[in-house]
């Protein structure tokens, strides 16, 4: 594993739990993560379990006795690694967002689909397609129980940069994170209707707002926060997204992205409303789904409320009983137990790094939307 | 009262009932009602309680025993009664939109002034205002409870054209509604987050879609809904209309307005997220206001459920105790109450014919914005 | 109308709207409204819109031109004003609970038997069985939606008293009111349960608790409220009553009233358990009847929120369009619309005085069971 | 461990996961896990991580290189187990509820006082203490910020015996559960509101219920449920138990038990109403916390929705940031925290075996009551 921060955690976690749910064909071994400051990592391998650690990632790549490169660092690395490993031979699991910008998708997914000739897999860690309530989503859609999509709703709102003196960290840089709330969790509301829908943005138009220009610098600590200093730096990410878009099975949606949104924590909302049904969710409350059936007698319907925690849920069977929640980290369970699987079975996992580009090129879309007095503009 | 569907029982409503609960300084009386279709219209001068009904709406204006003209009819006809009914010295209440078209809009407003300078009064029905919840949370914001508003987030959905063979009424004519969901409810959310933040759009970037372009024409019926025939006939409004804009505080903001998304009935719902504080209103639940106080301790804060319904709040001294729940209706009375009041006290009601006027422009940039790729077009 | 408190207001909008809004087959009249305080009641008169005022209920049952007496005052007077008015050939409509004992709940029960057969009617006021929510939960257990009823829970939550400062009303004397929290709300979910489930309490076990035993007397004002006085009193009636029972049916319930529960403004909560479905309802959320439906696929079951505001739903083609929300008065217009539809057909209106008198025995049973140390009772 | 049922696995990933995410002075090794079925209990070692496995728990008691001891088994065991590790010196992590008798419980409550004077530790795993949004509304209590605790209302409703034709398993034996969704689910609820009101139930009142008295044999399967056989055996347990009590500090309480709440899944609501404040908590929603403050001007009061994800809230800052949810088996995490910090402290972990056994005489004097027709009963 390349870095340790937040999705190191993750991460991790997900390498050490997965096995004891699920019935995996091949039995993953946590051995080296990687960092640039060697007592860091060290701490950081004693905490999350791992053999090892090291301080250049190179070394990984080195190792035969490694299969698989998981990549949690910033986006501004994500490429470099990506191919060197791919290129090793090595399996390749990349955080999102695939790259900061599309040019550097656009290798990594080329090196993708070299490396898939040999066998060798790449995917892109979007798990929220992995939470058992849009999987389910997805299943319901696919199952045709909404009919034709007309409409998506997505927002993804977080508040940890309403407070203007929250110190400046890595993701407030554009040359380190590629852009702001746009990128960072714009991006897995792209990907996550995208995926329920079955459908693919064609063309968006957007606008990008940057409320507080300029924040503290960190001092010291990582991850989403730490201690400001007395300096000050320039923020030159967005602090907010919107954005409309245009499917290409005819559905229109409207996305917000933002971290200023006082009092609301983690809420990735979608609402997916077609012509014989809906569907809502929201990721604070990751264990339901809202489902809508207009079919049944007009006097009997309702949004339901789903507790997905059925064992004919997606992925439930392996955890509790019913109706005993899961949490936020097991959708990294389910990648790893996905993407295991794909490897054994040499099939490709999904989302793979060219989806990863797409959501890449939507992104894109949205900014250069954003300069030109948000004209509608069509996804490369 | 000249018109009588939908709109015209609510507002019959409003003038029966507000006299009983309020203490106005002015009597009401419900003396006529106007109606193209004289037995038609003698029946709703029956059913909704006005003494007399009358074919031609000159006749009530003409009438030297009536003091205030109330208009329901569709927005094509708004324009002439009222700046008729203004110059003959009579205050005017319209039902919103003001007008189809900035120019009826604009010429109203005109003659509006002119009534103001002789005393006359005009007022525009945006009853949402004064949904005592609504009312509050305006309160809240102005009082500095939420400090610096960054996000607008506002949606009216409702779903009784998601059916495609639902029959064409004329609100699914331009000629005759001007435009679809956009100025139907679109208008509503334009104004009330307006109102709420106390601060005006200066432009705005749209897209205006329509799903279902041709249903059969309505053989029999009136309001909302109605029997098919088996001809049929184009849609000309939109289905679905998404904006985004600036206000002139600073704040950004995102609109949806749609009569086709199922399983929505009628959630016009507004967040409002400030550098303090955060707001959420439904009229779904229209008794509620959410409000989060960001200045509480880290460990108490979150959204809270405030049932408006103590005596202090306003309007509801007047009428349940304490969580008896209020419906649609009562925002008609409190219209009455709130018209009446300020004829008597010689002070011009909110909102304006210039308010409404201001409203209508927001409207036509969005669908400018529309057919020019979504352009960012500022309010004229 | 003999009396013209909260209840008054309630009833007199019931009278005013009802017509207005359903086709009755008889038009009723607001005559006379009747009070000891004879300028109060000129004025309540004058308000609520009654032609005429009089400070002898005797006065109402004498006059020639008056065919219904409605009874909103306290209970002690209930069996005295009914049964003159029924023995005077009156129809009745009583505010619940029918009386403050049992005796004089029998005496009325009787009187209504013998009223009956000569055509005159009685109905008890228990109106949140007509709010359309719970109408039409009876309306699903009767078509065997949820399957063969096995619990029941009902609370009705109010906080009105938590203040131990809050003045001593008559709702808080037992002489005047009978019961506390017992008779004023629990006798409500008494009802509205054995309504719903269709089923009745044959057996309880209860306790009652006083949590403050003594209060400043009322110095002024009506109702629920009023001005404190510097002298105390004793409150002789319970703050909380928790009780269980048993249903003909074989339902098992647990019943709640309180006017202590911090936070519950109006909160009467019913939730019922079948064995292939649920029903939830809160009457601060009105609109909605929560349903769920274990008859569909395991993976797609969940409770779902019904708005109850379709045409097809009870009493709603008479109001607004879909999705527009009505309030907690509009059960008193659907009261007299039943009630003036069972006098023109000639038929029994329920709930009957003979059903009001089985929740005065239940209530009794629970009282009598909390003074033998929660000792199941049968209902006699 | 002795047990790998549902339970063990719970149990296993507690000891497997806190070590990573809390800074333990201790570090649990996985050593051995006990079965009666070899094999099973072989594959259950290989599963959930546990280096041998064995078929005797006597086994356990004897190696020196074991410390503690988790008892995971169904309720009739725990005395012997407990006792005998108890004596040998091994600290003992014990499953809900302690016992199945209130004699068995005295005996081990005994036992581990003897053990506590050596400095040996016994814990009861009542884990919904942990859920960080209960222990956090027990901290809100004890700071007074709901003032005097008049009312409590608690149930713990599940479904998955709603179906007639669930197989029989051990929970509904007698023999074996010692009860049914009375010890099973209530002793849940008892343990939870004595912990979060810091008071304790002194008297009772109680029935039981069992709906369906024969199922089918379970033929195979272990847990919750299994396949049916086609043979029936009795019901020897409830299915629903209601009570009523009153707690030390003048709270006056409601319970209800059952595994027959249709569409009900792990509804483990608690309800608390304070003379300043109210709580509300649903297990199916265990990341938050509602909270009613009293105090808060009259228009602002409503119940708040507490997101318990915070870094400042009980045991949150060891995992995600804010508004990243955490699951049911996180409880099990901080309970191994809490007991291997107790430990390392030389201090009494809680709940005690003395906590475990005062919940057991709850479940007997509800039991007594209910046989004796709901008398009102003392906790001996």
């Amino acid at each position: 594993m390349i870095g340790y921060g937040f999705m190191g955690a993750a991460h991790s976690q997900g390498w050490r739990v997965a096995p004891r749910f699920f019935d995996l064909p091949l039995a993953p071994e946590m051995s080296l993560v990687v960092g640039r400051n060697a007592d860091a990592v060290a701490q950081a391998a004693e905490k999350w379990g791992w053999a090892e650690s090291h301080t250049d990632w190179r070394a990984a790549i080195e190792r035969d006795d490694i299969d698989l490169i998981d990549i949690v660092t910033p986006g501004d690395t994500h490429a470099e690694i990506a191919i060197a490993a791919l290129e090793a031979g090595k399996h390749v699991l990349c955080e999102k967002p695939l790259a900061n910008t599309v040019e550097e998708a656009q290798a990594m997914a080329e090196a993708a689909e070299r490396a898939a000739a040999k066998g060798v897999r790449a995917m892109v860690g979007f798990t929220y397609r992995r939470v058992p309530a849009t999987t389910f989503a997805r299943d319901l859609v696919a199952a045709g129980k909404i009919g034709e999509i007309r409409q998506v709703r997505a927002v993804y709102l977080q508040d940890w940069l309403a407070d203007a003196e929250a110190p400046l960290t890595w993701r407030m840089k554009k040359e380190l994170a590629g852009s702001g709330a746009l990128g960072d969790i714009g991006a897995h509301i792209i990907d996550l209707t995208q995926y329920i829908t079955g459908q693919r943005l064609t063309s968006v138009s957007g606008i990008l707002e940057t409320f507080v220009k300029e924040r503290p610098l960190l001092e010291s600590g990582r991850g989403l926060s730490g201690t400001a200093s007395t300096e000050r730096g320039e923020v030159t990410v967005d602090d907010l997204a919107l954005f409309t878009g245009r499917f290409d099975g005819g559905a229109v949606g409207s996305f917000e992205a933002t971290r200023f949104s006082t009092g609301r924590k983690n809420a990735l909302r979608v609402e997916i409303a077609g012509s014989t049904g809906a569907l809502s969710f929201d990721l604070e409350d990751l264990n339901s789904l809202g489902y809508y059936d207009a079919t049944a007698p007009d006097t009997e319907q309702g949004f339901r409320k789903i507790l997905v925690t059925e064992p004919d849920h997606p992925y439930m069977s392996a955890w509790w009983p019913t109706g005993h929640m899961i949490g936020y980290e097991h959708g990294f369970s389910h990648q790893v137990k996905d993407l295991v699987e794909a490897i054994d079975a040499g099939e490709q996992p999904t989302p793979s790094f060219a989806d990863g580009l797409q959501v890449q090129q939507v992104l894109q879309a949205v900014e250069e939307s954003s300069v030109h007095g948000s004209t509608w503009t069509p996804i490369s």
